[in-house]
């Protein structure tokens, strides 16, 4: 049996508090036996409820702590109460010492970001950390950065959110040569922001780990246009949330449609199993779980609202990653191309310099 | 009998050419009969199309011109050449004359943009226009705007763009107070990006024709959070497209999981009606046309791929507006509140110049 993989659990953060957190816990546990939790967070509440799965209770510890961030405490003031204290400072602390592989934490993102920036700081040649998400298709998964980090990026900042994605998807979907593309209104050279042209120009010029595609249309994003689809995490966050909320927006349409009549009600009985596939098929637990990537140390953000179904996909994403040695190639990848990319950059400064001067 | 409505129809946009736009105008004339089409592009190819429908042939008159701009002609490009000869151009013009009411085009969206402004131009007030779509929501419909005129759009822009679709909302849907919301990445006053947040102070201090909400996110804008969702060209663009897309993605997920057993396809037999129901609702035809808002004249731009039906969609929201009075409408509410837009933006750029000097 190989070392365990022990994961830093924040059993505070999250909307249903350290009961979705321990019964994900115990899921996740059932699928990988080779893995130990640290449970952080009121040992008063942890420890009965760890009482009823003993299983799990004989793979856990707890580091005890009553203070907990709010959902809704802005980053800053989370990161002044929270710091040292807060179960989740010190579930991704634990990750910082070493002490877990990784840490999950349903709790703010906003608060949960800038501890996860403080604690662990950017990998040498990141400046801007991303988070990715999941995003399923219609023939397997996409993933998306950024959702939500670094509301505005620039050119730079953008190709390395292409390193990082593609670093991510070769440890999570075990593919050597990613395709990666750029989200952008059209895939003709001439439109969209700047940044994004910029960008598009110097990957087109680079060498690069992974296939790069040019521009995607947001249309195609679920229908396999790419294996990475980069943006900026104003626009990912957009895209996300537009495709959630349209999602469940055709759900509610077809529950209407199926309830209209006797006979569609029969029609719906029979087909069942159909329906149930389709269920699972649309199930946002299945994809809970967004990366923070270009941190000296990997840390999930689960869906604030996840049940234990829920909460156990966020850490089986980050127990693939963490087995896949995520962190490790992702710093081979991005100290390979750091050269070339501060050479780049320089090359454009002059530019500007010279075309202002 | 009031007077007929007339509608200039670019003949030659689109990708399915002359044939869906005359059985398109037809669908329409048999829905409303006091409209008059002017079909704008090579008689030699509409006349004969015509000829197989007597009574939109009685109906119309044909503006000949054998130039047409094509689907990957640059904006630029398509204004040198296609200026004052081709069938956009002469489509946008009959709108200016006086001749139409307004346009409808399938063409090349840059292109008719391009040649709108420069050939209608912008409203008094109004420096960018914007291009707004209508978003079918759970309970009813949705505007959301700008969906591509304008990538990049500051504060001054988005508030008036909440004014133009305020407008075009109580013209369309009939209401006095229609409700506005930015879209945004969160709901908190503290998130996304300057111009949303400085749009958004200045919104909630003025007084508006229109019932200001704050912050809406994209999940929320098909769950009828707004009657008009407001945001840049870029943001809008990403935010439909990706609607688009995932409709269509579980429109998949809903076709294979019917067909998955004999079970499940004879449940789907039978309850087939619900599935026209639903399959209806989802038919993007139903909400086809961009409208270009903020210049002096009414042009709707039709989805490049769209056939008759969705064709006739097109013109059908364009004779609501124009019965409506549109342009009239937006022109006075702009006027109303352009004093004070000015007056807060001198305040803003005063407040700029003291605190950098």
């Amino acid at each position: 049996m190989p070392t365990p993989v022990v994961i830093a659990l924040d059993a505070m953060g999250g909307d249903r508090g350290p009961e979705a957190v321990v019964a994900g816990a115990d899921l996740c546990l059932a699928r990988h036996r080779d893995i130990r939790f640290l449970f952080v967070g009121d040992g008063a509440r942890v420890r009965p409820l760890l009482s009823q799965y003993p299983a799990l209770a004989a793979n856990s510890d707890i580091d005890h702590t009553e203070l907990a961030v709010a959902m809704d405490d802005k980053p800053s003031e989370a990161l002044r109460r929270g710091r040292w204290k807060s179960s989740m400072w010190r579930a991704v602390e634990a990750v910082k010492t070493g002490r877990a592989e990784f840490a999950v934490s349903g709790g703010n993102t906003g608060a949960l970001m800038a501890m996860a920036k403080v604690c662990l700081k950017a990998m040498p040649g990141i400046e801007r950390p991303a988070i990715a998400a999941i995003w399923p298709t219609v023939k397997a998964e996409c993933l998306v950065l950024d959702v939500g980090a670094t509301v505005e990026a620039n050119a730079g900042q953008l190709i390395k959110f292409a390193f990082l994605g593609a670093a991510m998807a070769r440890a999570l979907r075990r593919m050597d040569r990613p395709t990666v593309a750029l989200l952008n209104i059209g895939t003709e050279e001439v439109k969209g922001l700047e940044a994004i042209k910029d960008a598009h120009a110097q990957l087109r010029a680079m060498p690069l780990p992974f296939e790069y595609q040019g521009f995607v249309e947001a249309d195609r994003i679920g229908h396999d246009a790419a294996d990475v689809v980069v943006t900026d995490g104003f626009t990912g966050n957009i895209a996300i949330k537009t495709a959630e909320g349209t999602a469940r927006q055709v759900g509610a349409y077809l529950r209407a449609a199926m309830e209209q009549s006797l006979l569609s009600q029969l029609g719906g009985f029979i087909a069942q199993d159909a329906f149930r596939v389709l269920k699972a098929k649309m199930d946002p637990r299945r994809s809970n779980g967004g990366v923070f990537l270009g941190l000296n140390g990997l840390v999930i953000k689960s869906h604030g609202g996840a049940d234990a179904t829920g909460y156990a996909s966020a850490i089986d994403l980050g127990y693939d990653m963490a087995r896949a040695g995520l962190i490790a190639r992702t710093r081979l990848d991005v100290a390979a191309v750091m050269p070339e990319i501060a050479a780049r950059a320089a090359v454009t400064q002059q530019a500007l310099e010279s075309s202002s001067g």
